[in-house]
């Protein structure tokens, strides 16, 4: 199981590490979690220089995209390089994107006429895009979830172990990074935000692993 | 205002980059937040590779230090080297530290008496340098601060802007990264946490930036 973080110049590091953090709890042989960058390496909005851990044209083969946020988010849109080289697909691919990621899978086709979630800055961009943007912290549909205000990349992250591993794995993820003496109520927090929205099989048993 | 977050080998990506990024929202000229490392580069816990913002032996200049968390605290406090070259000093610097950064305060010698907080693996060691661990996310006395469960970084960030900015400061960087919809639970959550360990100045208007 790999999961790509796309994580471009200019990116939040809230967006990519908070996701690639939760995901990391899962200590499963195989699971692998890698942020996925244009180039060897890139600089967040904040000057935070880190180094790939795999590269774009590796996203198109993980079986879950995170796409992450950033400063420079409609310069990669603009990007028809790096756009086509994306190639996700829905159908075989779990795909999730944070804040203003949500403009990328907009872009992309891949909402289609589903609703989704992006941050306040983001907002006007992803409506102009044809997306009607809910206020809410998370939304998915099928093998697609978009989540909107940085924190809420634990639910991005909490969605695809509860998905692939079962919700256990992903109540044990969270339990774990939440502050001492609010455990319990992270935990409760994140499944009211993603339990709507996981297939019947892998709310009970994460069959999607199976 | 220079704010250093020592970020050692194998560091936890949420404890140091919660609160940089948090940090980084007060846009006030003079305000800088570095990743402060021993090294030009380190490496986290799950193999994110960054670069230094400033380094160790800057740490001792900064307005306020937050002694990050990772894997390998225990070889950071056994290296008289690392551990001489911080001359942490909170007569005139804000401290914080975060889960196991907490047993670097303690092995500096800079706790004292004080009760503190970490994370629920490094709380046996942090109570065998003597410290009293308390059951919760928070705790400060004057200029010290500790933290424990990586999310609580945010409490650290909060407690730092609310200390030197005010509390306006502080809650509007907390809203801005908060989940849509949120926004206003995450808010009153932090506040919950911090408010009790403010000064009465900074609780009314930030007056230890004059």
């Amino acid at each position: 199981m790999h999961i790509a973080i796309l994580t471009f110049q200019g990116f939040n590091e809230l967006d990519s590490l908070i996701a690639l953090a939760v995901l990391n709890r899962v200590k499963r042989e195989g699971w692998r979690v890698t942020l996925c960058c244009p180039e060897e390496t890139v600089t967040s909005m904040n000057g935070v220089k880190v180094h790939a851990q795999s590269r774009i044209e590796d996203a198109r083969h993980a079986d879950a995209v995170i796409v992450g946020s950033g400063v420079q988010t409609r310069d990669v849109v603009g990007n028809r390089n790096l756009m086509d080289e994306l190639r996700l697909d829905p159908s075989r691919q779990l795909l999730g994107a944070q804040c203003s990621g949500t403009l990328i899978l907009a872009k992309l086709g891949l909402l289609g006429t589903v609703p989704a979630c992006t941050d306040l800055t983001s907002k006007p961009w992803v409506q102009e895009a044809g997306i009607n943007v809910l206020d809410q912290a998370f939304y998915a549909s099928g093998n697609v979830a978009t989540a909107g205000g940085c924190f809420s990349s634990q639910y991005l992250a909490a969605w695809i172990i509860a998905s692939t591993e079962g919700i256990e794995a992903a109540q044990r993820a969270i339990h774990y990074v939440a502050p001492v003496g609010e455990k319990d109520e992270y935990v409760a927090r994140v499944m009211k935000n993603i339990a709507l929205y996981l297939a019947p099989a892998s709310r009970d048993s994460g069959l999607r692993n199976g």
